[in-house]
């Protein structure tokens, strides 16, 4: 191996160790702990060292929250699709659910990013995302679900429900608090089915 | 006026400044940057000053919690009742939600309160306000809702909603985003009224 495609090398091992040890600060103290100043301290390199690869802080989050939606694109890519879209729907709903409980705070990640003030990229797997839950929406064929417009709107409803249950599952942190959100995520999307596919 | 009354009428006043300080800071900052730190620096008052009226930040913000749930109690005891049970329901949840959009991180408090990890005691008004959704919800007769479990579950929904609204709003700060956090909450409960008034 040359020393051009080492430093390479480590160049890269570096970056991923700052974002991993990111991801950490944010599950496990909040979005709000995540500073330069507290990654640098706990990989024991100079804050210079990681504004090199990340300019803001902005811009990690960015990196983080596109990490964290590759993560779920192939957890939701691997849903078996049925004959059911409420099925299909309450499974992907339930996925999206699962992922959020255990990495705590990539919702707030997700809202930050995607829908914050401070416009950033929209990662390419969070707009996969929303297309397999579009695809499971226009298949209800809702009569309350027709224009561009409606569909949007089913995905803010979705949207609400997963930072809504993420929430209270945060507040909770014990076992039975995760396994209470799950159920409320699964009883508010029966509600909403309802609503969705009746006149 | 007696000393001992000045003096109780001077305690006081000092306990509405900490408190009415407090929640200028959540609303401003978020529930992360409230300290007796910087309560202290606003007021310009000794941190111990506020230690002897509150022994902690969660004692504050159970408070705090509780100034809101009155305020809120008083905008939603208000709300005229009619015949129609789905129009109540709307009401009290659109002038909630008016609530937490005018008050960034209302909902995170009541959430870090009521729902915490930390046992804190539960303010009345939350419980009266609880109350107004729960006849509310009963009125509608809905066969999805007749047992206790399932008067919860809706419960849980309609509190889903406003995290995941409020959430969103303050992600986008712009009075574009408020307009359109009520009408999701709209849209929300319309998809939900048809989920539980159908078989």
């Amino acid at each position: 191996m040359g020393t051009q495609e080492r430093k390479e090398r480590e160049r890269e091992a570096l970056r991923e160790l700052i974002i991993q040890t990111a991801l950490v600060i944010v599950e496990t103290e909040g979005l709000e702990s995540l500073t330069m100043r507290a990654i640098a301290d706990r990989i024991e390199y100079s804050q210079s060292k990681i504004y090199a690869f990340f300019p803001s802080k902005d811009a990690l989050c960015a990196v983080l929250c596109q990490d964290n939606c590759e993560k779920m694109l192939e957890i939701l890519k691997k849903v078996p699709l049925t004959d059911s879209p409420e099925k299909d729907l309450k499974k992907l709903v339930l996925k999206t659910m699962e992922f959020h409980a255990s990495h705590p705070h990539s919702d707030e990640l997700l809202t930050e990013v995607c829908f914050g003030k401070k416009p950033q990229e929209i990662p390419k797997a969070f707009l996969e995302i929303e297309k397999l839950f579009i695809a499971a929406l226009t298949k209800l064929k809702s009569p309350h679900i027709r224009s561009n417009e409606d569909l949007q709107a089913a995905l803010d409803i979705i949207r609400c429900i997963f930072i809504g249950v993420s929430s209270l599952m945060r507040a909770k942190v014990s076992k039975e608090g995760h396994k209470r959100g799950l159920l409320m995520a699964e009883n508010t999307l029966d509600v909403l089915l309802r609503g969705w596919n009746h006149e």
